[in-house]
């Protein structure tokens, strides 16, 4: 049946008639990628705990975590609190905490969500240690920099680890849940020997640090790595408990750059129509600009013609977005671009740079299913949060 | 008095308060921003359609149009809608119209809003054109590229002109509202000598385009034009009968660079929290990142070491946002960072490459006054209407 949604547009839509620019997801590749990691993992004996920051939606994490056991990572409270509202229970805020966002925390927790959170510093380990109290328990992991350069303790330096891990193990009401790193550098790879390469510096850095907990006598119970790249590509995951791959669900222009997933492997796209032509300088113009795709441009790095988004069932190779203004996509090309193809009015189906900041300025997906008829129904809207 | 607000949070927030990352916007720049604009175009005699893209907010809108006579520029139906329902009536959707928006144009119009819509081809005028009818009338605008490359018949070539407006000015129920140009390549220019060549550039296209309608007998009664460096810099606006300058009300990284403004003319800045010391590496990371600044690097053009974002007061020359994750900012400088100065749990704040960008994540903005006490407490939200 046709239900009234909001603006009096009803159910009954297509990428036909949606109004653009829209975000549109496939599920049928969705569930491709999530079964893929989760049998992946599943068949390694690790858990999963996947980062549902790419998707933010409670349909898309309640797909990732089928048949594990419901652990997830988001990356801002505001997803916290989304995901709990959403039944999760066990929930790692993976960006280092602050002593401001304790109270945000605890409150969280009193309502019987195991939100654990992470430092990399001593500073933080005592304003936690001190907050410690029969009304406010923490679960902290300790970050280890296994070669992203981004947070942690820069393995092989680890040499404030047991501090940081005895100060928090010693307060009261405080858990040390482990320690956990995330192999970002692989994203920077686009071989499998060298985001395998990645991954065993991830698998190396974290264990080593696991151990010198255990050997100094402290608990480890978790020991969490893990990046789309190193999830799918790892050697093995020996003395690793969990693993926190993100963007698999969607997969996007980086990953196929990098070499994480096929191009079949995308299952998100922006729908836009085009607004103009101009064969004087061999463009046309959609309406899916910097806002509608994100200024990411991560997979040039790997795809030089990758602008800012590429052009699914293109009529001529390489059709990309090239530049954006804030609304307003400039699509180009080496070869004359086919206008006739392409006509005013038409749509086109942009494959994004980087799924997880292109997601981010939309509040719904519309689903539609390619391996259902001409795959072009919305059988679904899954919304997001967003924000912090 | 404290007044709950979303999550139980209280109105006597203050800058050390508010959860990070956080929009901040102080009102005493905006005003100033603001006046100097409405001032230096009612001098001219120019009426003021300013594009509300960069604030999306009623509030910012009002202060915007005060003295003026209400006209508004949008680039998103969203904002149509949003800014409709705040009571603006005459409103310019200045992002080319393809026919399936048509529906949706009319249903506000039918609402007594007067949105006014663009395009620069016949297949869209002659949908159009059918279009009208005694409950389904249009406002026209024919777009002309005065030398930004971006829509618009590409002047001088206006060969196309006479046809299209002929076309929508013979169908029933149809107004030819006139000519607009946007002059976005003064963004590429960094001295005021640049910037009113470009002024030329707009001002003559777009008043060439106005006088070959009325010389074929069409009427032109708008004639538009405007970026905000164009606006700021024109030596003159003869023959324009509106500019649509939209960044001005906040400024950013970006028009500081290319000369727009001076670097006491910023009204936006992001606030985060410092989260982590990587003195190894001479960074240190805070809680805003990629989502929270946008991956703009608008600035960089003229400013090479704005990076996503410079630091508001910092303690050493050129601290910026080198790099970005999702949720992660890497802060650096070639100097030694003062950790003692940026202790970890601190707040910085960050002055956005392109404020319109960075400013879309958000869904408020928390209002301080510069000039009112320390200039930390929050005095307002203004919401913003996001997506599309």
């Amino acid at each position: 049946m046709d239900q009234p949604t909001h603006n009096g547009r009803t159910m009954s839509e297509t990428l036909d008639s949606l109004p653009t620019p829209a975000l549109i997801l496939d599920r049928a590749v969705l569930l491709r990628n999530t079964r893929r990691m989760s049998q992946r993992l599943a068949a390694a004996g690790v858990a999963l705990r996947p980062h549902v920051k790419t998707a933010k939606s409670l349909e898309v994490a309640r797909l990732a975590t089928e048949g594990h056991d419901g652990r997830i990572t988001v990356s801002t409270l505001a997803e916290a609190r989304y995901f709990a509202a959403g039944g999760f229970k066990d929930i790692f805020y993976a960006v280092g905490i602050v002593p401001s966002k304790l109270p945000a925390i605890s409150a969280l927790r009193r309502q019987g969500v195991n939100l654990r959170v992470v430092t990399d510093n001593l500073p933080v380990a005592r304003a936690i240690a001190e907050s410690g109290s029969a009304g406010n328990s923490f679960s902290v992991f300790i970050e280890i920099d296994s070669g992203a350069g981004r947070a942690g303790l820069p393995y092989p330096d680890l040499s404030a680890l047991v501090e940081i891990a005895r100060t928090l193990h010693d307060a009261p009401n405080i858990e040390l849940a482990g320690v956990m790193t995330h192999g970002g550098h692989s994203y920077h790879e686009n071989t499998v020997a060298g985001i395998r390469r990645a991954a065993d510096q991830e698998r190396i850095a974290v264990t080593a640090a696991a151990k010198m907990l255990r050997d100094a006598g402290l608990p480890c119970p978790i020991v969490s790595a893990g990046s789309t790249p190193t999830t799918m590509h790892a050697a093995g995951f020996e003395g690793i408990t969990e693993m926190r791959p993100g963007v698999y669900v969607f997969n996007d222009l980086d990953q196929v750059g990098i070499g994480s997933c096929g191009a079949g492997d995308m299952a998100l796209s922006v729908m836009a129509s085009v607004i103009g032509h101009y064969p004087h300088r061999n463009q046309l113009l959609i309406d899916a600009g910097a806002l509608a795709l994100s200024k990411d441009i991560s997979a040039q790095e790997f795809m030089p013609k990758a602008g800012y988004g590429t052009i699914k069932d293109s009529p001529v190779p390489e059709l990309a977005v090239v530049a954006c203004s804030q609304e307003h996509g400039f699509v180009g090309a080496d070869a004359a671009l086919p206008y006739d193809k392409l006509p005013i009015g038409s749509r086109v189906r942009i494959m994004p740079n980087h799924a997880c900041i292109t997601a981010a300025a939309y509040d719904r997906y519309y689903v539609v299913d390619s391996e259902q008829g001409d795959g072009r129904t919305v059988i679904a809207t899954y919304d997001r949060v967003n924000g912090w």
